[in-house]
């Protein structure tokens, strides 16, 4: 029986259109058809880290903290994990200490707001930073498709910046300020993770980021910034991130205990110290979140900020051991990968290929000579047997149009030998120049 | 130490000037400084009802479930709840049995989005339906103020419809559309509470809902169902709800297991089974909502779902029995209400002073004969010791100007007794017309 649909896409919001919102589902249906081949495509954190894991455990340390700290009787203690909960979040003081333990990042509580992951603190900071239709969020081109989905669905304008391996080039992020300014706009945010991003891998030398600092003041922009991969880096080889050396409060800083702790709990959290004036005195720009966020999630799930809280409490309220081992295997695992593409590819490197050796994160970026498009990607699924992200979906531009960015993080070390070797012998026969 | 601060209310989104947003903030804080007043303000499920749950034996219910009617090994389940998981959710046929059992509501998993509670399916429903600027959102008035939130935060125009305590008045929204249609808008969406709305405690007749329906398809809009409190309803006084009569997938049903349920877990759900054409075929509306879902939380929390999947198959995938107990305490508590109003002001009824006797749902009505202010409300609470909520936060109008809501959820039956003798000093005294 064939019947009418009820509506069609284009009756519904435009940014359902916007190929970054479908981007994650396309990576899947590839992979699903094609499901003995090696995917380089998730960017997931490795199935081996949620093994030792015990939310019960965890769950009750939280609920020990509870009592012996806060002083709740147990009745009360549990209750807090089983009713609604503050929207601000249960577990800031937790948060705030690892913080500074592990990144030199100096916030009081209430300068933090606890959500639903990384995600939802960016929707909920351009939402509030967003005041006029003018404003624009500029964001280092390729983009983490999380960052412009929010910004489609809230209906701002996106603005991007090129990104290389050196991370966000702060010279276009000034004469971007430029050209709205010229236009009657002004960039009103700007999106950056400076530590490995995600898709480009690029990491932020120091003094680009304290240039790029000094721009945030200049222009009075705020920096959102997404430090998802920054405990990837070696201990002797880390950057402060902008938030520990933001003086002049510039940045909400967005982070995730996806990677280091716990995918499933869906916790994440903004910094945001940025003292808010009102009528009848000032709180801090979290606080305002908090609000945005009763109407977006109302609040974090309490058992998940548990499991949380109890993770921190565990580990001394701090994750810099955790985070070691891990990215002690990421690190690994990315040095594998590149090691092996430069093994297979030795006896002949493909004209115009070319990849750089990112110190960290999950992501290599691959240029090819060629178009990286969809067709591309099919055979390399169908006749290599191996599968990548095209650049194109993460990018504004057409500058992704010739890369493809490679994920380290989910494979295991022989799957990742045997996935580059498919990997060379595609390179070599369909994508040389 | 004074500084400037670094932002002003006015710099940030303009929906964070919206009354809406602070409302819940503003009770707790009168709560917080009067905490010897009895609160018939907040609407929260009573805390006796989470005593008995057990997450533990929920989340192993329902890995048994992923073992043996999914046929996952036992490290593959436990993965599933430690890691990402789909952004349409986890427990989507659960819930769908449920809806089946319980309210007649027959729909398939992929017409079904998981969401963090009841509030984030009201978003994405929302931000999906909403394609043009002159797309405008009817809500009934007096409305739940996370509707009304949700929609500034996104950016979409509000227009309010009268709610008697017959419910919605289907005569008026037909004149909002109208009245739409005249100035070259249309009305898209009415968001609708028919059983036992909050705050104003209306339930619809079976032939209003009939006739809401047929002007929705008539006018081409879609009916946003929240059924929040349609449990609360005696076992031979229930209405089938708009989605189980929806023969034209004209609605859109909202739910959560925040009030039968777990409130801490913050899992709902949309019912969205709108046939979407495009390019390349159909989807569900739901899965157009899941696309959404990935740029604001991703998916929800994994363990919070196995909570609840737990729930319902530890009852035989039916929350009725659960319902029903809560629904017989929570009736009690509003008869107790309403006869204790009675009695207390048996000797003298304050001129201008009346109540309606919802048959169930949460909250009263009050209609007072004088503005149910803040300056009213600091009397009640500072020389009365009892707190409610006034109406006018939850109104688009000055409809609510004279009315209070008061709700009986939270209270145990003899601090209700001694609530309403406060209550009743009260409006004797200060609030007679």
């Amino acid at each position: 029986m064939t019947r009418t649909p009820d509506l069609y896409e284009a009756d519904l919001h435009a940014c359902l259109e916007d190929p970054v919102l479908g981007a994650i589902g396309f990576l899947n249906e590839v992979m699903d058809r094609h499901p003995d081949a090696i995917s380089f495509a998730p960017g997931a954190p490795h199935p081996d880290f949620v093994q030792g894991l015990d939310p019960r455990a965890l769950t009750d340390r939280f609920l020990t903290h509870l009592r012996t700290d806060r002083g709740l009787d147990p009745s009360r203690a549990e209750r807090v994990l089983y009713e609604y909960g503050p929207a601000q979040g249960l577990i800031n003081d937790l948060v705030t200490d690892a913080l500074r333990t592990d990144q030199g990042i100096d916030a009081a509580p209430e300068d933090v707001v606890i959500t639903v992951g990384a995600q939802e603190a960016l929707l909920l900071t351009l939402r509030a930073l967003h005041r006029n239709a003018g404003d624009l969020l500029a964001v280092a081109d390729p983009c983490y498709p999380g960052v412009v989905g929010a910004a489609r669905l809230l209906g701002i304008p996106v603005t991007d910046v090129r990104e290389g391996t050196a991370g966000l080039d702060v010279d276009h992020l000034a004469a971007r300020c430029a050209q709205a300014r010229a236009e009657g706009r002004r960039v009103r945010a700007c999106y950056v993770a400076p530590d490995f991003s995600n898709p480009g891998g690029a990491r932020m030398p120091l003094a680009a980021r304290h240039a790029l600092l000094d721009l945030a003041q200049r222009e009075d922009l705020f920096l959102v910034e997404d430090n998802a991969y920054g405990f990837t880096a070696a201990e002797d080889d880390t950057l402060p991130g902008l938030k520990a050396l933001d003086t002049r409060r510039r940045v909400v800083h967005v982070g995730t205990f996806a990677k280091v702790g716990f995918p499933g709990a869906r916790v994440g959290y903004a910094v945001a110290d940025q003292r808010v004036g009102h009528s009848s005195g000032e709180r801090s720009l979290a606080q305002a979140l908090a609000d945005l966020k009763t109407v977006v999630t109302v609040n974090t799930s309490p058992l998940s900020q548990a499991v949380v809280g109890g993770l921190l409490l565990e580990h001394g309220r701090s994750l810099r051991a955790l985070a070691r081992g891990k990215a002690e295997r990421y690190r690994a695992n990315l040095a594998r990968l590149t090691d092996a593409l430069e093994r297979h590819l030795a006896d002949g490197m493909p004209a115009g290929v070319s990849w750089h050796r990112p110190a960290g994160g999950f992501f290599v970026r691959v240029d090819l000579p060629v178009p990286a498009d969809l067709a591309l990607l099919e055979v390399s699924a169908a006749q290599y047997g191996v599968l990548w992200a095209p650049m194109r979906q993460f990018s504004l531009t057409d500058r992704g149009d010739r890369q493809i960015r490679l994920s380290c993080s989910y494979l295991e070390p022989d799957r990742i030998e045997t996935g580059v070797r498919r990997l060379a012998a595609f390179l070599t026969k369909e994508a040389a120049g």
